[in-house]
Formats: C-alpha cells, structure tokens, sequence
C-alpha cells in the first residue's frame, strides 16, 4: 500500500511546464579553486542570475499561474522578507494583477526598491511574524487578494523544486545536494524533486547557527521557534511550516548549520573566485562544503545558490 | 596589391587552436533589465569569468605557449599592473617555466595575492612607466628570462583577439563591438578579428576621460602620452604602443571616454542586475551604451567585460 504525499514530482513536472516561459533555466558554475577548497567537485545552481535576483520566482510564478481567472483578478498579497514579494509582483506583472508585498520595516532598501521596480504595492509592517500575518490578513479583508504565503504553499513548495530539477536532468549523478532552510519551501521542493529522480541522494540544508529552528525541530520532532534571528542573512529568519515540516521529516538527511563567519567567509569566496554577486542567504548552502563539514569528501555536490540580492551599499567584507 | 597587416585573422585562429586546451570559453549573458537602459540589444561577453578573472590569460597563454623549448626554458618576465602579471604567472606554470611579475607598488593587493598564489615571482617597482620598464630590464639581464609585454606583442595581441572571435562566432549579427582600451591590446586584438569576421561592424574602445590618451592618439595622428592618469580604472592607465597604435588607426572606429562616475555607475548595474562581480576596468565598456553615448539605439551591441579582479575590501558603492 503506498503512501500518497503531496505535493509529488508530478506536481513538480507540472509546475515546470507552467513556468518554463517566464523563467530562465538557470546555468551551472564550476570553479577549480573552490572544489580543491571543499575536495570535492562542486556543481552551483545559479538562482542568484535566476529573474529578480531568486529562486522565489519560480514558485511565485507556479502559483500565479495556477490561479483561475475569477481567482486572480482580485490580486495576490503576501508577507514576505524581501525576495519572494519582488517575485510574487513580478510574476504577478505578467498575469496583469495586482500584488500587495507586505514588507518587515527593516527590509534592505535593495529588495524595496525591487519590489516596487516590479509594480508591487509595500505595506509595512513591523519586523515579526505576527505582524506580518496581521497586516496580511488586514490587506487581503480590504481587497479581496489571494493570500500566496511565501512557503506555506504546495504550488509555491513544487515551484522552487523545479531549480533542484533542472540541476539533476542536467547533473544527474551528484551524490549530495544541498539548499538553504529558513521556513523550508525550497528544501522541500529540492527533497522531494532529489528523492524522486534520484533515491540515494543525500539531501542536506544549510541553516544559521543563529536561527536553527529547522535543525532543532528534526532534532526534536516537533517544530521549534526560533527566540531571536541574528543574522546576516536576512532571508532565513523564517520557520518552518507544518507543511514543510512534515516534509522535511520525511526527505531530509541533514541539516548542517553554520556560523555568521562561515557565512561571510562563503559569500566572499563566491564573489572573489567566481565572480557572482550571491547574498548571504544564497551563499550559506556553499559553507557546509567549503568547511568540510558533512563528509562530502571526493563527492560531486549540488549547491543551489538561492538568490543575490545584495545592498552594495552594506557589504560584510573587509 | 593587399597590404599585409600583421597580426591577422590567421594569428588569431591560430591563437585560438592554441589556447582552447587552456582557457575557458566563457559565456555571453543578457540582461533584459540594462537592454532597456540603453534601448539596445546588449550581449555580454564575460572575460571576468575567465581563468585568472580576466581576458589577460588569452594573451599570457598564446605568448607563452608559442615559445620554443629554449626559449621557454629560462623563464618569462613581464611588467603589469596586475592582470597580465596574474596570468603570465598561471600561464607559465601551466608549462611549468618560472614567471618574474614587475608590479607598481600601489598595485590592490587582490592582484599582488592572485600573481602569488599562481606562482609568479613579484618585484615591486614605483608606479611610473620608466621605473617598471628598468625594474624589467635589470630582471630579465639577471635571468635571461623572456620579455612577455603586456600588449606591444603579436602573439598577446592575438590571444586578446580571441575573445571577440568566440562573440562573433557566437552571436554573428552584432552591429557594434566594444572593448575597454588602456594599451591596446585587447582592442586591437578586438578590431582584428571583428573587421575580418564582419567587416560592416563598427568597433568602440572605452576610456576613462581621466586617462584618455587613446582618444587624443587617434585625433591627433600620433601617440599621445597621460600627464596624469588618476582612474579608478586601475588596469586602464597605460598608453599605446606603436604596434597597437597603428592597428587602432586602420581599424577603430571610435573611442568613447567616460567619467568616473559612468564608469562606477555601469559597474553597479552590472553587479545589481546581473549579479557580476566585474571590475571598474572591465565595466567600462558598458558605460557608452548605458549613457547612450554612441548611438546604439536599437543595435545588437557585443559588449566585452574585460575583467572581475577588484578588492571587495575597498568597493566605490555608497
């Protein structure tokens, strides 16, 4: 008697088709110096060069795109910390909709001024979750608009596992594959989409030791919040979803948290050595490897560089 | 009766056959984002994701493997400020010969480290001409190294060459190609292969205004040399040589010169948008179809972006 999870790699098959036109297939880096770093061979997965700067366009786009008309018409609003409402307005653009982005008042400006390039309404909020979800479910009484939550969301978990896809059809023997948890719609649209076109792929996420909700909540079955988020990397203060939760439960392998210093350390060897603008929430899932911490050892790795929205006005580098 | 011009389409083939086991090809991006800036149709040709982080290596690699085994034998020197010293160095170990890199001694220490870390041996000279050009000299008579100039040299001249072959092989239909211009080589080795690939295309050398030599040498029918040459275009303060001044006359169609505002405002568009970590030197090609400077409107323009080595310590965005 098998089990039926959703979402499945057909619903990640079918969100591939759905957005095919309005996304790139994102290229694959490799780089020499780094792979002698890790000792191993490294393949990234270039979501940062992905349209608006991350891999949140293509759940955003799923789940527009999956809407009726009648749905649609209304809009779409969502609270988000940054990439996945300049995504949502982006793809919400090209549906002709409107999106309402709820935003935490310490956004960078960078993903702001994004999020407002793509037509997208800001209302701001105060920096916590419970903010957010009231000043949401405020906007969404007034307009009628679709609430489309960042993670918490089948056709936004099977739009972000169409980046894990594309990696193994055009990489199909990697042995490890590894993307960065915050409230886990990535990870779990890697998991499933890794699990399912190869089974003994080991599947690994890259968390802040500074805000590791999902490692304690694997650790201790049920899902953990995290008492404060310090870290530079802004797009991983989230926690996880019981939707995402259960998934990662069930697919995940591991997940390896890091420090502020490996993060920055991360960040900076993608920039220096290969040349790519990734932001501290994509350059973490580099760390595990590059610190040699998860026995990845004369492996051929997966990386999904998330995103590369960065205040060049801000940088960590000195 | 043809005139011979040397070097030719030939050299460069050959140049081409030469260093393919040796180089990256590297690869052309667009940006729908900075194609509407310029009204343009943009094609990046990506030097900064080149072996050593710059198109430099093209040269380096065809200079050092045309050597004969005696020749070879006792080594290479050159005088550079910095990335030709980088991949003479990585060149010259590839043949396993010692390489003498003579930098000025205000050289970023992102190029002094990348000269080290490929083996090159660094002697610090004062950041004139004539004292790089002694310091060369005295090293070379104690070695009987070979002296591999940074650009009054067939064989650089026609690796440089190499980059814009590989666009135009790539994209056949540009109507204008542009190549940032300090001594020439790259530019010249750009016209070359450009003229003979698609004769109707209109060849653009971009300089700072700061340093612009180049543009007063082709006006005025003979070398022009820079009273000062204070640009944050660290790698663009050299002069012509005759060699390269001579090419440039026959088959350039125009010189662009740019502030150094343009020249950090194109850099930030390309590290936003396109999420490239390119160096001022390297993005100020850029900078004259950003500006609509040439009358690109509507054109397919090839743009070459020279290189990514900058300190991500010491970064001009604020």
């Amino acid at each position: 008697m098998g089990e039926n999870f959703r979402p499945d790699m057909n619903d990640i098959r079918e969100a591939q088709r759905r957005i095919a036109p309005h996304i790139h297939r994102t290229p694959i880096m490799t780089s020499a110096s780094l792979d002698e770093i890790a000792g191993a061979r490294l393949f990234f997965k270039c979501e940062n060069l992905q349209r608006t700067g991350s891999f949140k366009m293509r759940g955003a786009t799923n789940a527009i795109f999956s809407l009726a008309d009648e749905e649609a018409a209304k809009g779409v609003v969502t609270p988000s910390s940054g990439n996945h409402g300049a995504a949502l307005a982006k793809a919400a653009r090209k549906r002709n909709i409107p999106a309402w982005v709820i935003m935490p008042n310490n956004s960078p400006m960078v993903k702001r001024r994004a999020v407002e390039a793509y037509g997208g309404q800001i209302t701001l909020c105060e920096p916590t979750i419970r903010s957010r979800q009231e000043t949401a479910a405020a906007v969404q009484a007034r307009t009628g608009a679709i609430l489309i939550h960042p993670y918490d969301n089948d056709r936004i978990v099977s739009g972000q596992g169409t980046a894990a896809a594309e990696l193994l059809e055009d990489m199909p023997d990697l042995d490890v594959i590894i993307a960065p948890v915050s409230g886990g719609g990535l990870l779990s649209g890697t998991a499933i989409a890794s699990k399912a076109m190869k089974p003994g792929i080991r599947v690994i996420g890259a968390e802040p030791k500074n805000a590791d909700d999902a490692y304690r909540s694997l650790k201790s079955g049920h899902i953990e919040s995290n008492e404060t988020a310090d870290t530079i990397a802004d797009g991983l203060r989230a926690v996880l979803a019981p939707r995402t939760f259960a998934i990662l439960q069930r697919l995940a392998d591991e997940i390896s948290t890091v420090t502020e210093e490996e993060i920055v350390a991360a960040m900076r060897l993608l920039w220096e050595r290969m040349k790519l603008v990734v932001e501290p929430s994509g350059a973490i899932s580099a760390a595990p490897v590059l610190n040699r911490r998860i026995g990845s050892e004369g492996k051929r790795i997966g990386i999904i560089l998330s995103g590369g929205n960065v205040d060049l006005a801000s940088l960590p580098f000195k």
